[in-house]
């Protein structure tokens, strides 16, 4: 171990075998923590090449159960976030791109610091079980197509408890880090592909446009070195994504989304990432086709339904769908106003997410208990011309304070001035096996190419 | 602890006040070795800056207890060497110090990987406990003006504990790491003068000069700062220093050299580190006396009878100073012939260090047990003419297999050829406050000038 320690520390690299061998040690609790821990401080700085983040990638994978092919021959794909403020996706589009028939087995996570978690949104629903064993779950996925979990104890047990330590010693972010844990959990998925959202902008986790495309890029390789076709978008997260920012609240705005309510921006970006999982499970549909399917499962209901039969097989209320009051509901409710007459120049999504967490909403412990309740509803974006006194937002807190302190948040996350920030398009980039593409051409192309011909083997 | 560990990963420095805070809260078992481990590692390669060092120093001293000052007002003064192969310097030095009016509390290591430790030397007398209490060690400083030991558990606990996760997260090659362990250690003997041994060469932990030099001026500015005067001698270790390699046999070496019958290197050696450690105790000195005080403590006798005064109020056989055959003595002793007529090109103190492990004569782990006995005695320096069959070393094992792996390191250690490779100066720089000087000019200073005025203040 400590020739390994040595050798990363001195920016040479570990051979896949030992790579391996470390992993079946470190579970095995025969490589202690604090050894680990200088490894991993170790490679956060010097950094992993492809094959050391593909080998970790293998070990960790290697470490624990995977789903296993399905018995109903369904097509499998996920997507996977970098997480943000009011990111509340994968609510809508797992059960949306189940309903087309295509199998999505999503395990997520929590939510930590200002962004939020879809575990934490979907224990909103009362009575809302995440923590399925991996045998219910498997059984759930063939019997409805849909199954929104955590990650179970069976599954990349290496990568849980190196998660765990390096969340405790500041080497969360590591490119080559993150791209192995999310890819040895969705490797474990038998998935047929993986979609990526990976946000930029402010609220994002990597806010650098080079940065992000350098992860979409490593994970796009890594899944092809698995043989997973993996397609990555890079989206806006310079402004929360739809309007609701909080648990409960973001619940409703799915349901919002899923029966024909949602807001552009929610909506647009679950239709675009959907018709990718749809192109990755069918790759001879063409992209409009592949949107129509969409659009006809939400026009029909078949997407809501769908998402009523996934809470009612999880132990969730299902009537939460058609009466979105069943959610927890916050005692507190005042508008916010503008401050003064102008436009809206920018609506900060790290601060907003903050708030959330000020209001009890979110975590800075993994271990805090949350106020699924608690929010805000933010009604403008950038560029919005407003008047003074015009309500731009609704803060949802559990007493007098909260909203004193949703107040503050507010005034510092919404800031009205002479003239909008440039703000960035929702969709700008697709990564795939074949390169970085610009969005623009993407959609220039979305009618007449196959999906499978848009670089995407 | 996370935001400290996060900063310096970042490349950014921690205060005084926070080194302080973390040192008390890790020997208190409030900070996890994992998260001390990742810091550690952030700290090697991102560095720590003078001041960070000097907090550093001053948070590990404080962690303990310290030695006081005397009751006699005798000066105090001690050494330090960075170690290398054959270096007994210490064993000299002390008693001869100390046997012309200058205490000496010097506290040492034991030996790791190539290089031999001073306390495991001092054990190869039969008898002879380094693990005295700090109130023995005190009481014996006073009484006899000198006493060999290791670090008790009072002095710099923090150091302790941070140097053996250091040694176990290969985090140890750090000069700021390295300066601040060793001053925290040296400054709670409350010195007046400090000396450092800094070797150069292949040997030396630091084989570069640069790098040595870096570790000489820090740890002199440390001192500085801390009202501590430090000179450093940066010394060869291209080869072995002296005949004897192995514990029992350096002693043996030693005891020749306090009774006026060493080789030339060890005590030429000594006497360079001894006039310094005069010099820093009695700074109206000049150097030409410092050195006959010196040499007239070994032509007396009166540095034997204080080593020997030392080996029995530590518990250990003082006979042996006038019969060393009382240290213990390996079964098997066997000549090593030259393979071929020639030059000695070289003597690579590395292997003779790694030699002396294979035989058993030191350490691969902390707590690997010891054969006292063992070792080498080179009768060769790199430029002699030896004839083919000409004995150049002698093996002392404990066994037939022994004498032949000391046959193995022995021809891979000692080169034959046609000419010598280029070896360094016994001594080359020697660094104080005022910067560092080539040795050269010390000595064309030596007779004339005051050991106060040579750039030591």
């Amino acid at each position: 171990m400590l020739r390994l320690i040595e050798r990363k520390r001195n920016g040479e690299s570990i051979a896949p075998d030992e790579w391996q061998a470390l992993m079946t040690a470190y579970v095995a609790g025969r490589v202690v923590d604090y050894q680990m821990a200088a490894l991993l401080m170790a490679a956060f700085l010097n950094g992993l090449d492809r094959r050391e983040a593909s080998a970790l990638t293998d070990a960790m994978l290697a470490s624990g159960a995977s789903f296993g092919a399905t018995s109903t021959g369904a097509r499998r794909v996920d997507k996977h976030s970098t997480g943000g403020v009011g990111d509340k996706v994968s609510l809508v589009l797992a059960p949306l791109v189940s309903a087309v028939g295509i199998a999505v087995p999503m395990m997520s996570g929590r939510g930590l610091g200002h962004t939020g978690g879809t575990l934490d949104k979907l224990e909103s629903v009362p009575g809302f079980r995440t923590d399925l064993s991996l045998v219910r779950a498997r059984e759930q996925l063939d019997r409805i197509g849909c199954v929104l979990i955590g990650q179970t104890p069976e599954i990349a047990p290496a990568d849980r408890k190196l998660y765990a330590l390096r969340d405790a010693t500041a080497t969360v972010e590591s490119i080559p880090l993150i791209a192995a844990s999310i890819m040895s959990k969705k490797l474990a998925e038998d998935l047929h592909g993986l979609v990526l959202d990976i946000k930029r902008g402010s609220g994002a986790f990597l806010p650098d446009l080079p940065r992000g495309l350098e992860l979409a890029e490593l994970m796009v390789a890594l899944g092809a070195e698995h043989g997973l076709p993996v397609v990555a978008l890079m989206t806006a997260m310079d402004r929360p994504l739809g309007r609701a920012c909080g648990n409960a609240l973001e619940v409703e705005e799915a349901i919002h989304a899923l029966t024909g309510d949602g807001p552009d921006d929610l909506v647009e970006l679950t239709l675009a990432l959907g018709v990718e999982m749809v192109l990755l499970a069918h790759p001879t549909t063409t992209r409009a086709e592949a949107r129509a399917l969409l659009t006809g499962a939400l026009a029909s209901g078949a997407a809501a339904r769908k998402f009523q039969d996934v809470i009612e097989a999880q132990g969730g209320n299902p009537s939460v769908v058609d009466d979105p009051s069943v959610l927890p509901q916050a005692a507190e409710c005042e508008l916010f106003v503008a401050p003064r007459a102008g436009i809206v120049t920018r609506v900060e999504p790290h601060r907003i997410g903050r708030g959330v967490v000020e209001l009890g909403g979110g975590r800075t412990r993994v271990d805090d208990p949350i106020d699924h309740s608690v929010g805000y509803i933010i009604g403008v974006r950038p560029g919005d011309r407003v008047e003074a006194g015009e309500p731009l937002a609704t803060i949802f807190a559990r007493d007098e304070p909260g909203v004193t302190a949703g107040r503050a948040a507010l005034r510092a996350a919404i800031i009205v001035g002479e003239e909008a920030d440039a703000v960035l398009p929702l969709i700008s980039h697709r990564v795939t096996a074949a390169g970085v593409v610009s969005w623009g051409t993407e959609l220039a192309g979305m009618v007449t190419q196959r999906g499978g011909g848009v670089g995407n083997r």
